[in-house]
Parts: C-alpha cells; structure tokens; sequence
C-alpha cells in the first residue's frame, strides 16, 4: 500500500497572482469540477474578503457537490484592532459555506512587526484566537505557516512559536510556505528535520519558483513525513510561479510509489494541463515536464532512429502513463528518419507513384529555410506530403480575392471580401463581411466552398497566432501564421508564411479546408 | 575563497535539439561572443561530423579568440568498423582546431547492445581508442558519459567500466549524463556517493529537465563534489530541455557561495537570457527564475503595500543583483497601490488637475474586463492615465483610413493603404504600399505624421503579437495586438484590442506614435 499524499490546489488563488492570469468566476467553477473528477483533495476557490469575483464564485459553488474535492475559502488571520466574530473577511469566509477554510498567518518576526505593524505577541493571539473561532463554527482549518522558512532561518524559536499558536488554535492541518520561493532543497531538509518532531499534526508544504526549485522543495519534504502537498496546475502563480501539481504527480506516484490520485486517472494529467492552460488563455509551454507538446519529442536523427529500435532509449516514462504522446519533429536538423516516421505515424507511403523521400526532405527544409516551421503544423506537413507524392490533388483554386478594409472617425472599421475560387473547372464568386479582413475572407472563403463541399459546416476555426520571423523589419518582416480547426473528431493545425499577413493567412486557411476535405475523401 | 565550479555550455548544441530551436551559424558565433564576455569556460560550438551548419561555424570561429571561453567540437566515439584515425566523424572534430573537444560515449549496456548493436567489450574499447587517439593529437578530451544515471541503474558494474575505460583513454574530465532526465535528486545523491570514490578525473553533470528536476540534480551534485556544470542558456533543449545554467548561477553563485563567473558578472544575467532568447527568436519565459519579466513582479494588493515597506518581504533576492527588476502588475486583482506605484514609476502625478485615482483604476479595470493586459503595454498605459489626467492631448486624430489586399492566381497579394489625419486643424491625406495591411497602414501613418513631426524616423517597429482573447468564435473573435516599438534610447509596448485585426493593429499602431510624440514633448 502506497503511501498517499493529499494534493491541495490553489490555481484558483495563488494561480491567478500570476502575471497576465485572470480567471472570471465561470472559469473558476470549470477548473473546480475538473480537479475534481480526476481526484484533487482541496481546491481552494479564492478570498472572499479581498475582491467581489471570489466572493461570486463561492455563491455560484454553494449548491454544488463534488465527488472527492473538498472546496475551501481563504482568508488571513482577524486583523489586531477587532476579534474574529466582528472581522468582516473573517465573516466573509463564513458567508461562503465552505466546510474547510485556510488561515495564513506571519511566522517570520519581520513580517508581524514591519508589515503587520504589531507585536510579536499580538501575533501569536491573532492566529490562535482566528482559529479557534473558525473551529467553534465547526469548520475544518488548515494552517498556512507564510513565509515559514524564511522566518525560521531568522528566528527560529518565534517561529516555531507561531505555528504552536495555530496548534493551540485547533488547526487540522499546517502547512509550512516558502512564500519567497527562495529555499534551496537542503534548507528544507535541515529545516525539516528540527521542526517536524514539534508539529504535532499533519504537515503540508507550499513551495513557490523563484529558483526553479520548487519541486524539489516539495519532493524533499514528502520524503521528510508530510502529508500535503499545495500548488497549482502547470505552476501558473506569482512571479515564477508555484509548485506544478502535475509535475508533483508525475514524480511522486509515476517515479516515487507515492498515490496522489487514482491510479487510472494519471492519463488525463496531459488533458488537464491543457484544459488550464486553454481556460485562463496562456499558451501551454511546449517544454512542460511530463505533459508539455515536446516533453516527448525526438527531433536528433541520432535519437529518432533509437527509439524506433527501442523508446525507453530516450523517453525516462511512456508518454501514454500521463496522456502524452510521442513526437517525431521535423527540421533543418532531421534526417530522412524522422520524415519517414512521421508519414508512417501519418499513414503516408513517402514512395507513391514511383517518388523518392530525400526529395521531399530537401523541399522541406527548404521550406523551413523561408520561415516554414511544421513541427506544430501537422496538418500542412500531411497535405505537402502527399500533394508532393501525387496522393492529393487540391480540390479548389484561387481564381483571385479583394479585401477592403475601411475606418473612419466616427465609426469601428469594417471588412468586406470578394473571392472568386474554381472547382473543377466551375467558377463560383461570392464575397462577404466579417469582423477583420481574416474573418472576412474566412466568411468568404467558407460561402463559396460550401456549394460544393457542404460538409465543410461541420468544422470551425478554433485559434490563429501570429509570429513576426525577422524581427528586424517590423511591420514588413515575414510573418508565420498559424491556423488550429476542428471538428467533432479532430484538431489540426495548418500554417502560411509571407511578408503580408493576409496572404499567409489565406494560405494557412486554405490548408485547413483542405486538410478536412481530405479527411472527407479518406472517410474520416 | 569559494569553490569554482566550470560552466559547460552546450546551447549551440543541445540547445538547438529543442522543439522550434533553429541557430544560424552567424547567431552561434553572436552567442559564443556573449558567454566569452561572461566567463563561461567552455562553449560547445556543435557536432560538425552530424550536419554542414556546424562545421561551417567551426570555420567561421577558427581565426577568433576569446578572452575566457574554451570552444569545444562535439563528436560520438568511432565507429566499430573503423579506427579514430579513419572515422570521418573523428576527423571533422580535427578539423575544427579547437583545442578541446567533447567525445560522448554510451554507459548503458542497452545502449551498446540494442542500438549501436555491438558487444558490451567493443563499446568498451571504442571509447578507450577515441580518447587516447584524441589525446595523442594534443587536444584536451571532455567524456561524456551518455546514460550514465540509467545505465548505472541496470548494470552499475558495466556503467563504472565504461567510465574507467574513459579514463584509461585519457580523458580529462569525465561528465556524468542524465540524458533522458528521469533520474531524481535522491537517486543521484545515491549514486554520485557510490561512484564518486572510483573517478580520478574532474567529474562534471549533464542533467535533462524530464521531470523539472535538471537542476535540484545538478546542485545535488555539486554538493558532492562535482566541478563542472553543463547545460544551456534559458534551458533550451530536446524535449523539456537541459538544466537553464542562469539558474544554475543564480544559486550556485547568489545563494550557496560557489564560484561561478566573476561577481560583477552576474548582473548581466537578465541581458543575457533575453539576448540569446532574441538570437533564438523564442519568446522569452516570463516566470523564469531570477530572469523573466514576472520574476520579481507584484500583483496582490497585499503584496505591493509590503514591498513599499521592505522589498525583503516579498523577494528573496535583490533584482539587481541578476540585472532584473522589480514589476508592480497593474490587472483586476490589483488596488489603488499597485496604480500609485505604477504612476510614482513613470513619473506621473495621479491627481493632476484634480482627477483622482479612484476613477483611473476603475477605468483600467474597465478596459481590462474587454480584455486590455496592461502588464505587457506599460506604453499604452502611461498614455492612458496621462490623457485621463488630462496631462496629454493626443497629438494627430484619424479623419479616415482604408486598406485594400488583392490577390489572384498568379501573383502573390499587395497591399494599398489610404489615410486621412489632422494635426491642429491641419488635414493631411496620403497612401502607401506595404507588405501587407499592417505594414501599409504603418508605412501611410508614418508618411502623413513626418509632414508634422520629423523625429518619428527615429523609432521604428521591433515585433508585433496577436493573440485570440475568445477563442471560441476563431477568426472573428476578439484579438488583442500587441507592439514593441524602439528608438535609440528605449524600448516600449502598447496594445489594442478589437475584433478586427485591422483595427486592433492600428490603436496599438497609434499608441506607439503617441508614446514617441509624448517622449519628444518631454525632451527625452
């Protein structure tokens, strides 16, 4: 039997301390049943007593239920002037009905007398008298001990004293921070070792970034005897972040024998991350450890012909354990193995119709020489292939399209696009409005094909992103546009490069529809 | 005295293993110069047996000298049916005339056998012949041990006799390699203090990021007694990439009393991750340690009101220190401080004219609900509160614009911008071309405005960003564009949001001509 480390997440708080991190109170409440199918502990929802969207997330929360998480409220010790009873946040917290409710308190001496501005005494009462109130509302209390290892590294018995305090107080659960993020791993462990035999309940840890070093921080600990470990999903958080939750489960219960969360549910830890990542509208980081688009990505020629021959050569995990998947990239680096495992991945015979590969390789990389970049745009690479291989003949042309785009002072600009496209041999011209001259063109675009191919309502354009190459020319540099679409079944990404950012997008669009009549004519 | 410990940097190697990393041979020796200044003691320039690129920079780095820095040519022990003398690979590292050179070669035994298919004795004697055969040419010879960690898990009798057969051959140093990252800080603690004693050379760590773990791996080590670092500017690399060797200074150096680089070298840590980051053209990671932009940036409201107190309270390390700086975030979870200590920042007086503060903060918060991040404009909010502080009178307005794209089968599309402005009551109508309608707007804009304000050929237009707020809705969904824009002296951002990408394009387009006027109008 495993031991088992309770997961506390506070992506919904401390995740929205992050920089560029805004999460409504919708949001909110989809991350909240997400973490709880897959079996997170806590999820702290937010401080009700500090901004009136957490305060709304609590009361849409109210009359829900969650099969294993536990929703709980944050709040800081009462202020020194009043008692619990009388202290509105601390009212706050109660109006949010939550069973469990987290106090932070100050452990470091500086923090009480120069940013609180009170005694060292009166600190310890504010903790004590907080939780006990807490207690007698018959709530269950966690403890977070801020800035415990900074305040211990300075004071050691005063901060000590706060978390006797919090014991005293009734505290369920303490939970010592390295609000800082500025702890080195064998700090903690030196640490650890002196205070765990006074903490007389269970222990969690609160790790934060700043050096890059707060998985360790975490991992340290759980093998020091605590229970509980806190963070946020792909360590979004203050400054650098917090602990990665993800990463906390890929390393206890995938490498260490520890259980996190069941078992089974592992394999959504990609589909997790990814879920985040798309609700608070960051871009997912492809080098994210475990769950990251390259964390299992083989681009060395040296490396890809290995791992055909046996993949633990160069993957410490198979990808499929956490939802990821292996990634063969394609580049000015690769060799004719990495190409001839894609379209193999890709179901493609690279010598149809009598062709040879290196020559499709050199048109590749020749194409990644003008700014082309495939590894994150599959499904152009499908349709290169195998337009270049004679296994797909373009459905539609471009006979010629106008965009016009018109603003003046007492009005938002407008887009209008004319387009005139050919199918075997029949004309068709249509034009269309649109927010933006790519909405436009995609509007018309969509019009026209739709005589032809009306299957094509089915899909829809989920992303496009824009990057400027060259740097150097601005506004006139060559830009690379990336389009992603799906339907009910599949998303894929197509791309266009050029000087001119309509000309780039109309290629990326027009390998997106033809990236789903391709999929039509193969049944998909 | 403190312990030095040897930097290894293998970003023009490793580095350009990572997904979307490409580096032309002239950015390569752009970086080389940069980590010379630094006093990086060895730079792993490439593997000119693997591809062209490489042994084009190896020429192009012949004639150079550095100041501290070692260049070293990286290269696979020989092949089995061949000697040093007649491996062709063997001889491209000759040519390079580096005086050292990097030889990896494989520890573990599956390695050996499964894929380079030769006996575990052959393996044994390749890595021997390679490096006494190097050794004979006078050159300095770094092992690698590739798959030390996991090769020492299978069979550590096997993995150990590949490292003596390394140091029979002569090699100088010895790397120990945790090629996959799998390996964690426990389990290298384990093996370091088995195989430690056995090593009579230098030893050095090579650690992956698998589980984000590459450095908590690499101070473990060094602890131990290690003296040699390898890893990459900004932790680029294959998959999750190698341990970020900034960070690796930032706590060898700033908070263990290692020796590193020279002490008044680590401020030019901030300069040296964004330069590399704009050689690689990859967005530079805001959370990353020490270094990113949100490193040392507040939001709560709670945080900042402590940080004007004593910054200690919520930073563990002076910004400066690494040449970073402190960031108050101004977003809908801040307060009336983060604003005050914005303004106070730019130099504005919040209650000019008898405006209060109140009133901006809710209209920012306002504009951010539409989905404005002043985070990353501070360009367009200075001009915001300026003008609402009626401190800034917008210097032209728009009578008009209008784009016009065009495109047909046989020629690529082109752009025609026409733009009517007024300055003082002053109309001024023009048109221009551009790559695109951005750049026709610009290039319009530009026109018109040098007719009034000749200084703005000083700025020009360094990147621009679009990202899709609402994703749901694709291409005409909410777009928020984001511009950097530089003169001489300064480098400035500002945004503007629409559901046209046309539109949003030129708010930001104006705010960047704005920013410059006001710059003139302050006589900066």
């Amino acid at each position: 039997m495993n031991k088992k480390i309770m997961l506390y997440d506070t992506t919904l708080r401390d995740g929205t301390q992050g920089d560029q991190i805004t999460l409504s109170a919708e949001d909110k409440l989809r991350i909240t049943h997400k973490l709880d199918e897959l079996g997170f502990h806590y999820v702290e929802g937010g401080w009700p007593g500090s901004n009136p969207k957490d305060a709304r997330f609590f009361e849409m929360a109210r009359g829900m239920s969650f099969k294993n998480t536990q929703l709980t409220a944050f709040g800081s010790t009462r202020r020194t002037d009043t008692t619990p009873g009388d202290d509105p946040s601390i009212q706050a917290l109660l109006e949010t009905e939550t069973d469990a409710v987290t106090i932070f308190g100050k452990s470091w001496d500086l923090h009480a007398s120069e940013i609180l501005g009170v005694t060292l005494a009166e600190n310890l009462s504010m903790i004590e008298d907080t939780l006990s109130y807490l207690k007698k509302q018959g709530k269950e209390v966690i403890y977070d001990a801020e800035h415990f290892f900074d305040g211990y590294k300075h004071n050691p018995d005063y901060a000590l004293s706060t978390v006797k305090a919090a014991i005293d107080g009734g505290a369920d659960i303490i939970v010592l921070c390295d609000t800082n993020g500025g702890t080195l791993p064998h700090e903690v462990q030196g640490i650890l070792e002196q205070v765990m035999p006074y903490i007389t309940r269970p222990v969690g840890i609160h790790a934060h970034n700043d050096c890059g070093l707060a998985l360790a921080n975490s991992l340290q600990a759980v093998q020091l005897g605590i229970s509980m470990v806190q963070g946020t999903i792909n360590g979004y958080g203050e400054r650098c972040g917090n602990v990665d939750l993800i990463s906390v489960i890929g390393a206890l219960q995938l490498k260490m024998d520890y259980q996190c969360i069941a078992p089974e549910n592992a394999t959504h830890l990609t589909e997790l991350s990814r879920f985040v990542s798309e609700v608070a509208n960051i871009p997912p980081l492809n080098q994210r450890p475990f769950v990251g688009k390259s964390a299992f990505a083989h681009k060395a020629g040296v490396h890809v012909s290995a791992i055909i021959k046996n993949p633990t050569a160069y993957e410490h995990l198979n990808p499929e354990r956490v939802g990821n998947r292996r990634r063969v990239v394609v580049s000015d680096l690769s060799g004719k193995s990495n190409i001839e495992y894609k379209s193999e991945e890709m179901g493609i015979d690279l010598s149809a119709n009598g062709n040879n590969s290196r020559k499709i390789v050199d048109k590749i990389k020749a194409m990644e020489d003008q700014g082309y970049q495939f590894d994150s745009a599959e499904g152009s690479l499908e349709l290169l292939i195998k337009k270049e291989t004679g296994q797909f003949e373009e459905p539609f042309t471009l006979e010629s399209f106008r965009v016009t785009i018109e603003k003046n002072r007492s009005r938002p600009s407008s887009s209008q696009a004319t387009i005139k496209i050919s199918v075997a041999g029949v004309d068709e011209i249509t034009a269309a409005e649109g927010d933006g001259p790519v909405n436009a063109l995609d509007n018309a675009l969509r019009k026209a094909l739709n005589k032809f191919f009306p299957h094509i309502k089915e899909m829809g354009l989920v992303d496009f992103k824009v990057r400027v190459i060259d740097g150097s020319d601005a506004t006139a540099a060559k830009v690379r546009v990336k389009i992603e679409s799906r339907d009910s079944r599949e998303i894929w990404s197509t791309i266009g490069v050029s000087e001119d950012i309509i000309e780039a997008s109309w290629q990326a669009l027009v390998d997106s529809f033809q990236y789903k009549l391709l999929k039509a004519i193969n049944g998909e």
